[in-house]
């Protein structure tokens, strides 16, 4: 399902909606790097704060950026619709995140009608091997696909 | 395994050693309201820059505090190891929470040598029907247990 | 939400639904004990050629059992709806089923209109520190739920 | 971690080593088609018997090829070591199999001293998209890997 085809939101529009509807994202920093039809690549800057003692990052920003960038993924295939929310996340913890910015990497597995699925992979910038990969389901209002 | 007997960490020393070892908890704000032995029962404040548009609660919050108190609930039986670290965290959105404080309540459902898991049910106060459920995994440190 | 009020559906009615829609739940001897608004409550007769050496239960039969006893609790809401599927399950293994039958109880956390979640506790028969525990999601077609 | 270098375990030694500790795999028929270091791929041929009405394969048969072919993914990098076990498996059912042969693709994305966590891919035969998608988690006993 992932890299075929044209984002149906661009990256000033999928800004816009954060800042409107989640604005906790904006407060801690997340960036859409990049996006295409049913994946984007995302990005939570590295900040002193985030960090737990031993130079790690802490799990709620990982999580809250997974989150993120499977959002996105959804709305490169629907567009627009700020009523897509998450239903469940489910994140494995595999490394410990450098003190340095975390990547997402979120693509779809399946658009239906109801529920998008799709896998998100966290990696400290620079590094090969991933911090954590990241399972997510979203629901989607009634009429916002076509499938 | 849950409701027998009592702690092996205080709520004094739990809150220490979240003041060094994960400050962005304290930033939170989560509480650790009550503690026994194999459970905990937690709490984020209702702040209003936590909230999503339409007045409910950010999912990192929940998930964050979801994690805390299952931290809590494992300590509730290994004692002050600060070195316990979450594995895995499933995460499963069911209402949407009002704006007011959310509660945790966390359980161990077993407590092996290497891995805890528990379960943790999260409500908005003054509400029966839980806004989230949460499973999750603990890696044990080597020597911690005597199980 | 468990464990108020009557089931939806008889056990006469699930049994003929499941040796309809579910064969294979018959071919393994799933059997459901008991139902009421919410929860059932379902069983796997041992059998030798369920066993893994070492004289346990394999995995599939366990998760097949949670399964099924989701599904039960999900009909004891809806009524005999034979097209609610699952969309996802979690099976956290806790503890090696010892060589006996497998009880499974099941109970609902959310029932929304497309989507229904909850938690099952596997055990051995005769113990009380479950084998596993398992959480699940249900699709709900639509007009087969009031909510 | 996928797709380098060679398994050390041979198909043959896997096939024996699953007549002997794991007889359910094949009274089921699964079959080892391919493996290589940090990823196998694994086959449950078509059979009547499996299949729910609609023409499509019970969900144990998925969820037992997928635990099937992750435990074939962690034996190429640890070799023959009977003793690793599932502790969780997450499968996301996205699509109906068609009445065909389901194939598993099992990649590893970590393996610590203590803990192995990989995906499976869950496709019909000749089908391009997934039926279903596996995440889930083995523990490794002590002194398998050097790691």
């Amino acid at each position: 399902m992932d890299g075929e085809g044209e984002a149906r939101i661009t990256r000033a529009a999928f800004d816009r909606l954060c800042a409107e509807e989640l604005p906790f994202t904006v407060s801690f920093g997340f960036r859409l790097d990049a996006i295409g039809g049913g994946w984007a690549r995302c990005r939570a800057p590295f900040r002193p704060e985030s960090i737990r003692p031993g130079g790690t990052i802490a799990g709620p920003i990982l999580m809250g950026l997974a989150d993120f960038a499977l959002y996105a993924a959804v709305l490169s295939r629907i567009g627009a619709v700020p009523l897509a929310v998450t239903t469940s996340l489910t994140t494995n913890f595999l490394r410990r995140p450098r003190p340095a910015d975390v990547l997402a990497e979120a693509r779809l597995l399946k658009l239906g009608r109801r529920l998008a699925y799709g896998e998100v992979t966290l990696l400290s910038e620079g590094e090969a091997e991933p911090v954590a990969h990241v399972t997510g389901t979203y629901s989607i209002p009634p009429s916002a696909t076509a499938q």
